[in-house]
């Protein structure tokens, strides 16, 4: 089994990115019920070669540029395996300290590299949809303190609440006020500039109007690095809004974060220390295996005050200024996801983490720069972080929007089916937009320029 | 590290099982900001070893018979190796089919050996905490199914709702109505009968109480195997209730229902079938390491509705029926958790579990013998599974109320300053209770006596 996944590591280039399978053949390769004596471990691996590996789709290999690129570096994955082992469960500082307290120091030092104020406090979730729902959470209980106890419904005191964030947007924070009892309508999608960016003016605009009519802004989502084109929210605009407002900042940093502990873009978190909170995923783009996103606050005990409560089973006579994880958001129980964290950090280093940092940044600039030089493709975002957003626009061809979609969709499907990259897509301005994201720990020069090539030849492809 | 891991796991017992360190002592021994260079793997074990390991709580060893045991067993321990590497991110089917229909596969397992009806379909959570959690939010979305879109603020169509679960439910049910916008007033504690069960009639005329006060009745949780005493809620008299009243029932079964795949405890989930929901956490009792709660639904549309939402970076050209995971809950990425479930099922086979299970449950029975036969203890609950609720009451001293609560506390502290075994506590009745739980893979009769005598001891010493 190391053996399996050493190779897997450093060979796994042989398989398919995108997993061939048809949906139903794994489920319909394996027993209907469980065996009723134990098999040995061997058996259990040659099924999983067999049946589960056709089924991967390869995110921990370098050439996945969909989506957002993750991996699991060595150092994540042996600190996952005791992690495994050690089964820390760390509901109050004395079932697990170390598990506790690593979380502390990994977070403050992981802090310092964003370039954050001492005065964040940060704990650890299992993604950036729960460390949004989190900040809204925090931001309803700061403004109706006694949320937690009345609730929100029938109340005269309580008017429709409202929550700002840009078109681009991640999806958690709709997910999010559906959840919290506020509904999707009590988010406000504020119109984005020709870069994607939320417009400070029409955020404030909106705030106003809202306010005339009878709404409490509760909070605002900006973030640095928006899911489709990687845009950053100009949070030095946006904060000074939300002071005059009395309303929770929340930076969605859960990608773009990163970026913020290379020197040359330490400006992309210009304004974010007036924030109340910020996210940043290291199981993203820090080397980190699954799951760990780091939320920080900058108003712990509000935050706390959202999620505190201690049944008599859970009671201590520990000090009252020792931390308890249990206290810090839904989950009672936390495995021990700092090690994982400390271990990546420890291993390569801040310089290591900044150097392959820079070279994803730099990647992407030059493949913007190789379509931009391309007459038969056009960018459609600028690129300010790692992600490319394109489209195929064939000079031999009058498309009209419809076809050119159509085309790009099938050059999609095309590029993909060739199982050495992977990309995503999304959509742009109505358009159908192919998305090269960068961030897979061995992803090199040579596996975007065979991109590069495979998606050329894909094109020329389809337009014989 | 392996080497260090298998010791661990073999002779881990040498540790004691509660850490000893001051708090703050690992986060003052560990550097303040995270190093410029990278190290190697070498000199982090050594601080792993120096640094960490005095912090940890021995969850993972067979002494640890506090809270709910838990063991992360060596086919779970390999598997969350394995998906570390793999680092599978299971939003979309496509981005891991293997991911995405081994859960299908390995929950379909489980349900059978649970004696569940195939209509339950099943999903995994990281823990208790988010099964419930999502549970309620479905029964809010099925009672009010505009509640996504419109909230739930400032409607005069959308009377106070009400939650109902036992006096001894898990705090997890207050945690969840608080963030849901219900409040924890919304949630109506039921009292329980002097064995720590809900009592039907009490539910029954507590709904009926709220529904003349204009409150809207949406969910009932019972729970098989509560946290304090392990008791078993009458599912089957509140089945009816709740199909009478309309009202979503979820069955929070996180700890106890592992007993029901053992022939002699089936009953125990009588009228289960009949819920609308029901959790179950294999991390608890399943010897599957953190994190990894089932959760089984019987009205998946609804389900899917509380939470399904697609932005257009994530929509795909699946057929409609094939599952997406982020649409089942808060969190759009997920980990490979299946696999170490799947893993631990087939190397210990159903007969394995149901073995492993029993004894544990015949170990309680013992060790509530002992207890019961000795003049200086009382037995503080029954023992349905197997946890064992119980105080010293030495016979040759006078002690009122307040001195054997007190008494009971330096026990428990004295008995767990042993290192060789760890027991927690809670309140029953009123009175500071000692709490015997054992499920750790490794727990032998050997530990459950030694822990015995070790309680003996100290109560000896303690009457001097």
């Amino acid at each position: 089994m190391l053996d399996w996944t050493a190779d897997y590591l450093q060979e796994g280039e042989r398989y398919p990115v995108l997993s061939r399978v048809e949906p139903g053949w794994i489920r319909s390769s394996l027993p209907a019920a469980a065996p009723e004596r134990g098999e040995s471990m061997g058996a259990i691996l040659r099924d999983f070669e067999r049946v589960l590996v056709p089924g991967l789709t390869h995110w921990n290999q370098p050439g996945f540029l969909a989506y957002f690129a993750s991996s699991g570096s060595g150092p994540g994955v042996l600190a996952e395996f005791l992690t495994a082992a050690l089964n820390q469960q760390a509901m109050l500082w004395r079932t697990s300290p170390a598990a506790t307290e690593l979380e502390e120091v990994v977070l403050s030092w992981l802090r310092q590299l964003l370039g954050l104020p001492d005065a964040f406090e940060g704990v650890i979730y299992d993604g950036g949809s729960a460390s949004n729902f989190h900040a809204l959470a925090a931001a309803i209980a700061h403004a109706v303190p006694d949320a937690g106890t009345r609730g929100l419904i029938g109340r005269s005191d309580v008017p429709p609440l409202r929550v700002y964030a840009s078109e681009q947007a991640h999806s958690s924070i709709d997910k999010a006020v559906m959840l919290l009892g506020m509904g999707r309508q009590s988010l406000v999608k504020v119109p984005v500039d020709d870069q994607f960016r939320m417009r400070p003016a029409a955020l404030a605009s909106a705030i106003a109007a809202d306010r005339r009519a009878g709404c409490r802004p509760v909070a605002v989502v900006a973030t640095v690095g928006t899911t489709s084109t990687s845009s950053i929210d100009p949070v030095n605009a946006i904060a000074p809004i939300c002071e005059g407002e009395g309303v929770w900042l929340h930076v969605d940093a859960a990608y773009g974060g990163a970026a913020a502990i290379v020197p040359d873009y330490a400006s992309i978190f210009d304004g974010v220390g007036r924030a109340d909170s910020v996210s940043v995923n290291p199981h993203k783009w820090l080397f980190t295996p699954l799951d760990l996103s780091a939320f920080y606050c900058r108003r712990f005990g509000a935050f706390r005050h959202a999620f505190a409560l201690t049944p008599a089973y859970l009671q201590t006579d520990q000090p009252p200024d020792v931390r308890n994880l249990m206290d810090t958001g839904i989950s009672l129980g936390r495995r021990f996801r700092a090690l994982k964290l400390w271990m990546v950090m420890r291993y390569f280093g801040a310089a290591g983490l900044r150097a392959r940092i820079s070279n994803h940044l730099e990647l992407a600039k030059r493949f913007a720069a190789w379509v931009d030089h391309d007459p038969d493709f056009e960018r459609l975002a600028p690129v300010p972080l790692s992600v490319v957003c394109f489209r195929a626009v064939p000079r031999a061809r009058e498309l009209d929007a419809g076809a050119l979609d159509q085309l790009n969709s099938r050059l999609l499907a095309r590029v993909n089916a060739s199982g050495e990259v992977l990309l995503s897509h999304t959509r742009l301005n109505g358009h159908y937009t192919l998305r090269m994201a960068i961030g897979h720990i061995r992803t090199e020069e040579a596996h975007v320029r065979r991109a590069w090539q495979i998606i050329r030849a894909a094109l020329s492809g389809l337009c014989q």
